[in-house]
C-alpha cells in the first residue's frame, strides 16, 4: 500500500495515500483496534455531514468564514450525505468518548477532498481548509458529537421507527375491527377466564401501541435540542454572537426536522438525558412488542397440540429435520429484537450516568446503541406487520369449540345466585368432566331455561368496538 | 394462640381468632412463605380502600348496592386509610401474579370488620357484607389490583417523588444564581479545559432536573387511567351500565387525584405499560440525579489531595478509624439509590414484557418497584438537599488558583493565530510548566500586552445567566 | 420522649434514652430519612456481630486487648445473635456507601449494653468499653462491612439459596424418574414437534438447577474471603501482626463456615466482584426456574382450553369474579422474584463498577440487593417445590391424544423416505386435517404395514433414563 | 441480476445466480429485513462449518454416509473455515430464534458448492449432496445452531477474551512490582485517607482481573459441552448410536479445544444456561475493568486541575478546539466497552429465560450478544494495555508533595493517644490550614519527637509485595 504523510500538533503520520482521512483519524485507527472497523454509525457520519454545511453557511453568514470556504465545505458534505465518501469513516465506537477522533475524520475528510475538488493535491500548496480551523470554525467535538448523534436520532426515530410502527398499529387496528365480533375464551393466568372478541383482544395489542408511539413522541421534543453552539464546555467559546440559534435553523432546513438551539448547553453536553428518555420510550415499545409477538404465538400454536386460535402465515420451512413443519419465525423476530433494546437500555442507562464535569464520555456507545434500537424496532415491525400481522386470521371452529366448552361463563351467573353457588357449579362440571347447564341444572340451582337466557357468551362481552 | 374458622369455595380454613382476615387470606399466607411477611407495599392497601370505597359508592349509584352496605364498606375503607388496621394485611409481594389474594385480603377484612363494627361477631348471624358479592361487587382482582396500583403509583409520585425533586431543584438554580459569576476552570475527560462560571455548570443540573420533572409529569397522564370496570378480562363482565366512569370520578374525588377511566380496558388488564413508562422517566431522573452527586462528590473531594473547588456540609464523622475524616455522605446515599432504581427499571420492565393474553401476572411485582423507586427518589432527594446541596459554597481561593494556572486558557487565542500555534504554546508550557504567556512571548506568537488582553477567563464563559 | 446526651468527634447529640445507640448513629437516623427505617438487612448485623466478637477474641490473643474487655463485647454480641436487640438497629441501606454509621451502631450499641450489663448507666463512670477504641479495635467499616456483607451472604446462600434449590431439585429429579416413560409430544417454537418422555423433559429442568448450583458454589470461594484485617485502605495500619489471618479463623469457627482472610486486601476494600459473581449465579439460577415455572404453567394450563398435559395441586380460588377458577400461582410467585433478582443483578452490577480508589461506597446497597436475591431464590424454591412441584402429575388422557394426533411424528420417516416426500406427507395431512398414516398410503410413499412399524412415538425417545 | 430456481418444500424460489445459497437462504433474506444484512456472526458461520464437517465424519465412522459424501462435505466446510466463501451467508441475527435458516444457509452452500467442486452445475444432474438428507444427517438446526453457538463461544473466550485480559494483568502485575514502594496516600469516599504504595493500589486490580479470569475458566466446563446428537428435541431421533460422542470428539479434534457431548441434551437445546453463565463472566470482568480504568484516569487527570499522581501515554490531539489537550481515551474506550457489556447481560439474561418446552428460540441473539462482549473485551485489553497501561508513569513529586500533607495520617496515632485526640488534631489542622505536627504538638498531646517517630508514611503501608 502506498502512503503519504499527514501532520497534526503531534507530529506527522503515515497515512493510506488513497484516502482522504488525514493524521487524527489514522492515529485513531491503530489506537482503537476493538471490535470491527468502521463501527461507527454512518447515520452518525450523515449528522456530522448536516451540521457541518450548517456551521459553515452560519459562520459565512456571521461573518466569519469566507464565501468560498463555505462552499467548499458545503459541496464535500453533499458529497457525503449522497453516499459518495462512504469508505473514508473507518474509525470504531471504541475510541474517545467524546467522539472528538470521528469528527476530526469528517474534518479532514472535508478539507482534503476540497483540497482535491479545487484541482489540488492533498498536502500540496496552499490548503482550501484547514482541519480544525475551518472545517470545525465555531465548533468542538463536545458540542459536534451531540448535535450529529441528536440528528442521527431523531431522523431515524421519525423516519424509520415510528412509520415502522405505525403500520403495524395500522394493520393491527383494521384486523381488530374485523374481528371485533369473533366471540372466543378470553384467558388469565393462561388459563381460562370469560369471553371476548378477539377484536377486543387485538384492541388492546394497538393501545399498547398507542401509548409507546405517544411516550416517544413526548420525547422528541429533547431529542430535537441541538448542543451546537456550546463547544468545548457549554460557554459557547469562539462562536460568533447569535451562532447557536442560525446553525440549529440551518440544520433544520437542510434535514427538514424542527431542530432547534439546546437552551442550556451545559445539560447538552454533560449529560445525554435526551437519549436516555427517547430510549426508555423505545424500550417501552419493546416492552408493548414483546407481549404482542408472544400472544400471537401462543394463539397460532400447534397445529394440532397447541392453542391453535389464529393462523399466522406459512413464510419458510420450520424445520432442517421436521418435515412440515412450521414456526412463528416473525414473533421470534420481534421478540429477539426486543430483548436486544431491553438490554440497550441498560447500556445506555449506564452510559447516560457516567458524564463527569462538564462532558460525558459516553457518546458513541449511546448513540451506537439508540441507533440500533431505532431501527432494529422500526424493521421488525415492518417485518412483522407484511410477515404475519397482515395474515393473521381466526381459526373459527377452534374458537367456538373452545369457548362454548368453557367453565367460566358460569361467572355470568354470579349475579343471579352469587358467586359461591357459581363456584359450585362450575367445581363440580371440572370434576365430573361435564357442562356447566348439567350441573347448574342438576344441583338446582338454575334451570334450564334460565341458562341458556343467561349463559351466552356473546353477551358476556361488554360493548364492542 | 386461638383460631376461628373460615371457609371459602374451597372449603375450611384456621385462621387467627384475633385477625379480621378470612380464608384466602390464610391460604395465601400459608401458600407463600418468601421473604418477609407483610410485604405487599401498605400504599397498595391504601390504594385498595380508596377504590374498594368508591365501587361502593358507584355501585350503590347505580342502583346494585343498598345505602346500608356501602356505608358499611366505605366505614371499613376510611379506617384502613387512617391506618387502624395496619395489621391487618399479612400477605407478601411473592403470591399469584394478579394480586388476587391482597384483593381478597381486603374484601375479608372489611366484610369481617363491618360484621364487628355493626356489633355481630365474625361468621355468625347474617353478614352484614359478603367479601365477594358486595365488597367485591362489579370488580375482579383483575381491575382493582392495577387500579390500586395506579392510585398508589400517581399519588407516591405526586407527593413524594415529584416535591422531592423539585425541592433540591430549586435549591440548585438558587445556588446557580449565587454563584453565576465564580469562574471557575472547566473539565472536560476529567481533563482541564476551558473556563466556566461554578453558577453555569449547576444550571445544567437544574436542567437536567427540569428535563426528568418534565418527562415524568408526561407519563402521568397513563398513569392517571385506571382499569377498573374491566372486571375479568377487559370486557366489563357483571358491571352495571356508566360504571367505569362513575368510578374512577368518587377515586379522584376521593384522592384529590386527576384519575379517569382507561379508554381501553384490556391494554390496562394485559399490560402495564403506564408503570414500564412512568418508571422510564423516574430512571431518567435518576441517572440525572447520579452525574449531580457525582459531581459534587468530585468537586469537594480532599480536602487537602482532591479537586476541593467547593464546600459540602460536614454531617457525621466518616471513619471509625481515620480520625477527624468527613465524607461525602448524602452522595453515596443519593448514587446508592439511583443505582436501585436503575435496577428496579430491568425488573418492571422484565415484568412489563410477560403479560399473557388477558393479564399481565407481575403486578404486584411491578407496583412494589416501583413504589420503592418513587419513595427513594423523593426522599433522596429532600435528604441530599437538605443535608448537601443548601450547603454547597465555593472554595474561592482553590478556584481561582485552579484556573488561572490552566494551560486551557490559550484555546481563547485559537481565533488569533490558530489552532497550531495556540497548540504549540499549551504543549511548550506543559513540557516546561511554565506559564502560557511567557510560552506565547517567548514562541513570538503573541506580545505580552495582547496576551493579557486576549486571555482572560472572565471573557471565556460567554453570556451567563 | 426522654433523650440523653451522647458525643462524638463533632459533638453533642440528644439520643433517645431507652437506646442503646450512640451519637453518630442518631446523626445518621437524622440525617438520612430515606425510605423505611431498619432497612439496613438484620443478616449485616449478624455478620457484624460475629465479626466484632471474632477481633475481640484476636485482638486479645495477639495481646492488644485485655480479656475482660474480649469478654464484655463477646457477650453483647451474643446478645444481638440470639436476637435480643433487635430494636437497636434503626439505620437505612441509603447511608453513607461504606457502611460506617451501620458499623458504629454496632460499636455503639455494644459499648453502651456493655456498660449497663456491667451494672453501669451509660455515659457515666468509666467506660468499660470505648466504641472506637476498643470495639472497633484492628478495625475500620471500610474491612468490617465488607466482611460483615460476605458472612451474611454467604451464610444466606448455604443456608436458604442452596437447601432452597436443591429440595426443589430433588422433587424434580424423583418425578423425572417416575414420568420416564410417558411419551408426550415434544414443543419447538411453541410448535408440535417430536416425541419425548415426559420424565426427559423434567430431566432438563434438573440439570439445569444443577448447573445453577454449580456456578453458585464455584462463586462460594470468593465469597469465603474476608476483608478483615485491611482496615482502612487495606494495609492494615493499626493491627496487630497475623491479625487477619487469626480473625477470619474466629470467624469460621463461630460460623462454622469456612471462612478465610481475603489473599488481596485492596481489591477486598476497592471492588466487591465477589458479590457481582456469585449475585452472576444468582441470576442464572433465576433464568433457569423462570423457564421451568414457565413451561409448567403453559403444560398445566386449561383446563379446558390450553395445554393440560399435566395437573398441578390447586391450592387456592383463583379469582374474586371467576367462582371455580384456579391458577398456577407458585409459577406467577416464581417468576416474580426471577425477575427481580435479574433487576437485582443489574443494581448489585452497576454499584460494583463504581468503587473509586481504595473502596466501594456501594456497600449497602449491593448487600441489601443481594441477601433479598438470595433469600426470595431460596424461600420460592421451597414454596414452589411444596406447593406445586411435588403435586405435578400427568394427564395421561390428554398427553396420548396430542401425541398420537401429531403430524411431527412424520420424522421417523426422514431416514426411510427422505425429507422431502416425509414433508409432502405431513402438509397434507394438515392441508386435509387427516392422519400421517392415510396420507402416506395414498401418495403411495408408505405401505400401511410399514408405517405402523416405523412410525411410533414410543420408539422415538432415544435412550431414556 | 441474473437468478436460478431453487426449491424447497413450500415451492420454487428466485436465488441470485452467483450465489450459491438455495430456496431457504433466499427466503429468509425476503423475510427478514431487519438491520444491516449479514449480521449473523461470522463466527457462528465457522461453528457450523466445523460441525458439518465433524458431523460428515461421524455419519461416515457409523455407517450412514458414504465416504465420497463425507469428503465432499469436508471439502466445503474446509473452504469456509480459509474465509473463502465469506459471500454467501447474507442472513441476519433477527431470523428465526433457532437459527434454522442459516443453519440451512450453511447446508445449501455446502451442496451446491460441492456441485460445483464436482464439475457440475447447482441444479442439474444428480445432486452430489442434498442439503438436508446429506448435509444435515443426523443433525437438525434445534441441535446445530447451539453447537455452532458453543464451537464460536468458547473459541473467542479462549483465543480473544482471556489472553487479552491476560495481557493487561501481566503488564498490571508489573507494574505493581516496580512500583511496590512508592508511598502515596489512599483515598476512600473520593477523600484523603491513610498511605498505601502505587504498587499496592494496582496489585488490586490485579487481584480483579484474576478473579474475573477465574470465574471465566470456571464457566467454561459449560460452555464445552455440544448440544449435537440431540436432534429435534434432545432424544437423539434419526441418530447412529454413539454419534453424540463421536462428533464432539471430532469437533475438539477439528478445533484443538476441549469439547464433549452434552450429558443432558434437552437442556442443551431448551436453555442456554452455558451462554448466561459464561457471559455472567464476561460481565463480571466488565466490572472489574470500569473500576481499573475509571481510577486510572482519576490518578491521570490534569494536567493541572487535577489528581495528576499518574502519567499516561498522550497518543493523540484530545480536542478539535483545545490545542493542546490530551485525554485518558483508552480508559473512555474501555468503559464505553464495560457498558456495553453490562448491557449485553441483559439481552441475554432476558434470552436465556424465555425458552419454551424443549427449545429456546433467542439463539441468535445470545450469540450475537455473547460474541460481541467476549470480542469486545479481549480487543479493549490489548488496546488498553498497549496504548496506556504499558505507558504508566508515577508523578513522584506529585505523589510525595500529596502524602506528606495529608491529615489522614493522624491514624497512625490512634492506638498512642487513641481516637478522639487524633481527631482534635485533625480537625484542628483542617480548620486552621496547618499541618498535623503544628497541631499535635500545640494541643500538647504529642511531642515533635514523638511525631516524627510515630507518624511516618512509610510505616503506614503494611507488610508491601
Amino acid at each position: 500500500m502506498e502512503y503519504r504523510i499527514e501532520k497534526d500538533t503531534m507530529g506527522e503520520v503515515q497515512v493510506p495515500a488513497d484516502k482522504y482521512w488525514g493524521a487524527q483519524t489514522e492515529r485513531s485507527r491503530n489506537n482503537f483496534k476493538i471490535g470491527p472497523s468502521g463501527s461507527m454509525p454512518k447515520e452518525i457520519i450523515e449528522g456530522f455531514a448536516y451540521l457541518k454545511k450548517a456551521a459553515a453557511y452560519a459562520n459565512h453568514d456571521l461573518g466569519v468564514l469566507p464565501a468560498e470556504k463555505r462552499d467548499a465545505i458545503a459541496r464535500v458534505c453533499d458529497e457525503i450525505l449522497a453516499g459518495k465518501l462512504d469508505d473514508q469513516f473507518p474509525l470504531v465506537i471504541w475510541q474517545t468518548g467524546s467522539g472528538t477522533q470521528s469528527n476530526m475524520n469528517v474534518n479532514e475528510v472535508i478539507a482534503n477532498r476540497a483540497q482535491v475538488l479545487a484541482g489540488g493535491k492533498i498536502g500540496e500548496g496552499e490548503p482550501v481548509l484547514k482541519a480544525n480551523d475551518d472545517v470545525n470554525k465555531s465548533q468542538s467535538s463536545n458540542d459536534t458529537y451531540p448535535t450529529g448523534m441528536h440528528i442521527a436520532a431523531y431522523k431515524a426515530v421519525a423516519e424509520v421507527t415510528i412509520p415502522g410502527v405505525e403500520k403495524l398499529r395500522d394493520t393491527l387496528e383494521a384486523k381488530s375491527k374485523e374481528f371485533m365480533n369473533v366471540v372466543k375464551i378470553g384467558r388469565t393466568h393462561l388459563m381460562d377466564a370469560t369471553p371476548l372478541t378477539l377484536g377486543q383482544e387485538l384492541s388492546g395489542y394497538v393501545a399498547q401501541l398507542n401509548y409507546g408511539l405517544k411516550a416517544l413522541k413526548n420525547a422528541m421534543a429533547h431529542l430535537s435540542e441541538l448542543a451546537l453552539g456550546g463547544t468545548a464546555v457549554g460557554t459557547g467559546l469562539n462562536t460568533p454572537e447569535g451562532y447557536d440559534v442560525k446553525v440549529a435553523d440551518y440544520i433544520a432546513r437542510f434535514t427538514g426536522l424542527p431542530f432547534v438551539t439546546a437552551p442550556n448547553k451545559f445539560e447538552a453536553l454533560a449529560s445525554h438525558d435526551a437519549i436516555v428518555e427517547a430510549h426508555g420510550a423505545l424500550k417501552q415499545l419493546a416492552v408493548a412488542l414483546n407481549k404482542i409477538a408472544n400472544d400471537i404465538r401462543m394463539m397460532a400454536s400447534g397445529p394440532r397440540s397447541g392453542i391453535g386460535e389464529i393462523f399466522i402465515p406459512e413464510n419458510e420451512p420450520g424445520s432442517s429435520i421436521m418435515p412440515g413443519k412450521v414456526n412463528p419465525t416473525q414473533c421470534e423476530a420481534m421478540t429477539m429484537v426486543c430483548a436486544q433494546v431491553m438490554g440497550n437500555d441498560v447500556a445506555i442507562t449506564i452510559g447516560g450516568t457516567q458524564g463527569h464535569y462538564e462532558l460525558n464520555v459516553f457518546k458513541p456507545l449511546m448513540a451506537a446503541n439508540f441507533l440500533q434500537s431505532a431501527r432494529l424496532l422500526g424493521d421488525a415491525c415492518v417485518s412483522f406487520d407484511e410477515h404475519c400481522a397482515q395474515g393473521i386470521e381466526p381459526n373459527y371452529a377452534r374458537i367456538k369449540e373452545l369457548v362454548d366448552n368453557s367453565l367460566m361463563l358460569v361467572t355470568a351467573l354470579n349475579t343471579k345466585i352469587g358467586y359461591y353457588k357459581a363456584a359450585e357449579i362450575a367445581q363440580t362440571a371440572h370434576k365430573n368432566g361435564t357442562t356447566l347447564k348439567e350441573e347448574a341444572v342438576r344441583l338446582g340451582y338454575v334451570s334450564a331455561e334460565d341458562f341458556d337466557q343467561w349463559v351466552k357468551p356473546e353477551d358476556m362481552v361488554g360493548k364492542i368496538g
